[in-house]
């Protein structure tokens, strides 16, 4: 009786994706592992120079890696000018997701009108309410809600515990991650004689192809026209984002940044975590912020751009704080004094004597 | 057979909030739009400035508006001194919310010690603990958790995946959305022997009437007394409100904000995203907290306060920022050349030559 | 009939917890207050100094407190070097948690390959997958997702609709509040041609004992090893831990902290609210970070650090951040002044006249 052998050859992974490989072709990897952490069935890389030192002591299978450290690496390598995106490819090979069977659980709730494609797979106690159409192969995990006129596209999964509002529309090969709540009404108030009218939300939000939304996140739905999330945005965890936002394709977000009320942001923007960006402006494509940065007006210009004031000695820092809340007082005494060293310059200059 | 006309007259509308019309009484409305979306149906507003350069090219078939800008407006105008308050009632009156069927769904669990109105709703997969009690009307979407002891007032309405620890008070009218988490435990820690003991966290949480509160955020229940939010409080998304704090009517809160633990909050606050307040201090009423602002110590004057640095490019702030971090020395620095040149001006006036 | 005498008596108080009694040890109090808010009935204690003009007035049956303030305690008193840890015992004893009947709910899923101890208690509507274990006395809240190949240890409790996603590990005696989720995908990203690859999460979240994690925190799964929670760390509420941050024994971390990916945080730490840690550093044991800090760098010394800057006045504030924004430009300029003054006075002792 024979074994199946596990994983893949690196001849295979050099084919498949495309690198050059220095080594064995039917040696066989089987799992990732960092370089430190690699046995001879691993699959590892090097992308981040930080971790260049490890290169040589590593025990890997194989590492992915650039042709200019090839000689670094005394194993088997597979060399490629984009090492980091080659290891995802092959982990994801490596690594496949388990199957979902499709169908709908016993215990799950599907609304008569819904539409559900055969090939979904619909949770234990997820609830799918009127008119709600799912797409093939989408999996909607464990105690999702999703709410009336929803559409979810092929091959989108909700991982479990997800919410979906009403009228929210899913594209294709998204993936949200527990507690996402998609569509709750943005904070829409006018103030009336001291208190506070809710302005009643009637957009909704259109999420496009290939975004992935991280746990917790939470993305209102417009107050009269759609919040809008482009193809291929990555948002992280515990991110806010208001109503009537606009995010680019290919924008990136870190976790828990907030981003307020009908702001546009551009494509392929890389925004760090906590970053905070107000309303009613607009960023460019192609901003990089870094993390903990606020936004209090439009950015026109490509760039990097950061605010975060990275920490001190606490009794350090609050001396300087000090100064900041009168440094308006100091510029000024600054110039005064460069005035009167200019007037005693002239003064001396100008002195007949 | 005749067709039922939808939506609003204009007549109608100005009699039922009290505007001045300028147009068609007979005119017909059935939705909200924004000034550049609108359509001969709609209904839109000018509120914000910023988009009064729509208002010559708007096709909507009436926009709220206040008087001075009525001549702007071409088409029909609903005038008003608080246009957005009127165009939030109107827009609730154009876009009902559907109404739920009173009764608990068969998935629901109720226990049998808990009363719950025969007029409220209880939605799919809800579990309702023991000596709960819900109000008329009430709404308890899917997948929300109201553990036992619980009050909910009358028009409350639990929108998703709410989850109710015990004991905590709903007033009448509030809105929760998807994801809420009130009355988990306060972060009460008691340090002893380089371990924290767990301080039993035994008050719970009380909010009034008229509350709504954003996706996923968290109000902890108090550690002996009451957590507290007043009447007409708006929450955005996102916000943590630590144990004990107690936050006074008609405050808004924008997302991302967290309050610490017994911070005392007035009436009518404004605070903006992303806020951070420090525990065991108070703010007085009508305080305006711009986003990103840190308060660390009490507000005992209304007015507006701020702390949010806002972006620059990232390597002039980076200069900026080493400065920063000498900016002590930097102004003792001023001061010593001011001493000298007072002290060179006063060598010359004194110099007897 | 006699009747069970509730509560405990100052002696039974005073024996159990190490405590020197001033009183009457046949006393009973049967409740915790605040020293403002207490009975006759009512234990309180003093710890924050900030509560001491309330120990004279307070109407309370007994207060635990330092010695060296008995003498403004005029009623009972319970004396002890750590009056607030051993408040916190006290309390546990007067206020016991409910006990939670084990078993199964009905409307629980259980996976048949699952194994779940005889005396643990499942709640209604709860998932456990294939392969999880869940050990004696754990408790399994109402919505509760656990996904395949979770462990669960002895005595933890999973309050009510949180989820722990495939092969997380949680510890003994660990408490997790609603809306945590534990072992989402972790943020990985490799940008190839202007798009953005997801990089396979293959690690998962390892847990120690004695964690308590506030209310819709989430600790994602790590990119290839584990994200590890050290024993006895405390996390409060809407915390964001990413991929493969290690959080050292007895570190606590308040409401709205973000750490990025990679971070290293040592023992005993004191994190603030609001805190930004950035990826890919190390932070030593023993360092207090307050609220809003932004840390970019390792912290290799103990102690004290800061960046948050507290707020001023709107007006006065954007005064100042006009001037930060020329900060290094005003530096240069007092270099440059104290130059010239230096010249200046070089230029008068030199001059021959």
């Amino acid at each position: 009786m024979s074994t199946i052998p596990v994983g893949m050859t690196l001849g295979e992974l050099a084919v498949r994706f495309g690198c050059t490989l220095k080594g064995d072709p039917d040696a066989r990897v089987s799992h990732v592992a960092t370089l430190e952490g690699a046995d001879s069935a691993a699959l590892t890389f090097l992308a981040n120079p930080r971790y260049r030192r490890f290169l040589s002591q590593t025990k890997a299978g194989v590492v992915v890696l650039e042709p200019k450290f090839a000689d670094e690496c005394k194993g088997a390598a597979l060399l490629t000018s984009n090492p980091y995106a080659a290891y995802a490819r092959m982990a994801a090979l490596l690594h496949p997701a388990p199957s979902v069977p499709a169908g709908v659980h016993a215990t799950a709730i599907v609304a008569a009108t819904a539409t559900v494609d055969a090939t979904a797979s619909i949770g234990p106690r997820a609830v799918i309410e009127d008119n709600v159409v799912i797409g093939p192969r989408a999996v909607i995990g464990a105690g999702c809600v999703v709410m009336r006129d929803s559409h979810i596209g092929a091959d989108t999964r909700l991982v479990a515990n997800v919410t979906l509002c009403h009228g929210v529309k899913l594209g294709e090969r998204c993936v949200l991650h527990p507690g996402v709540v998609i569509g709750a009404d943005g904070f829409g108030l006018a103030p009336d004689q001291g208190q506070w009218i809710k302005v009643p939300q009637v957009g909704s939000v259109s999420i496009g192809n290939d975004v992935e939304i991280g746990a917790n996140t939470t993305v209102d739905r417009g107050a009269i026209e759609d919040t809008l999330i482009g193809d291929g945005v990555k948002l992280d965890n515990q991110i806010q984002i208001a109503h009537n936002v606009q995010i680019g394709a290919h924008t990136v977000v870190a976790g828990c940044t907030g981003i307020s009320g009908s702001a546009v942001i551009g494509q392929r923007c890389m925004i760090g975590g906590m970053v905070g960006i107000a309303g009613h402006l607009s960023i460019c494509d192609d901003v990089v912020l870094t993390g903990t940065s606020f936004v209090s007006g439009s950015i026109h210009k490509p760039g990097y751009y950061s605010s975060g004031l990275p920490i001190d000695e606490t009794s350090r820092f609050r001396k300087n704080v000090a100064r900041f809340h009168h440094l308006d007082e100091l510029a000024r005494e600054v110039r005064r004094l460069g005035r009167r060293l200019e007037t005693d310059a002239h003064g001396t200059d100008e002195d007949p004597a």
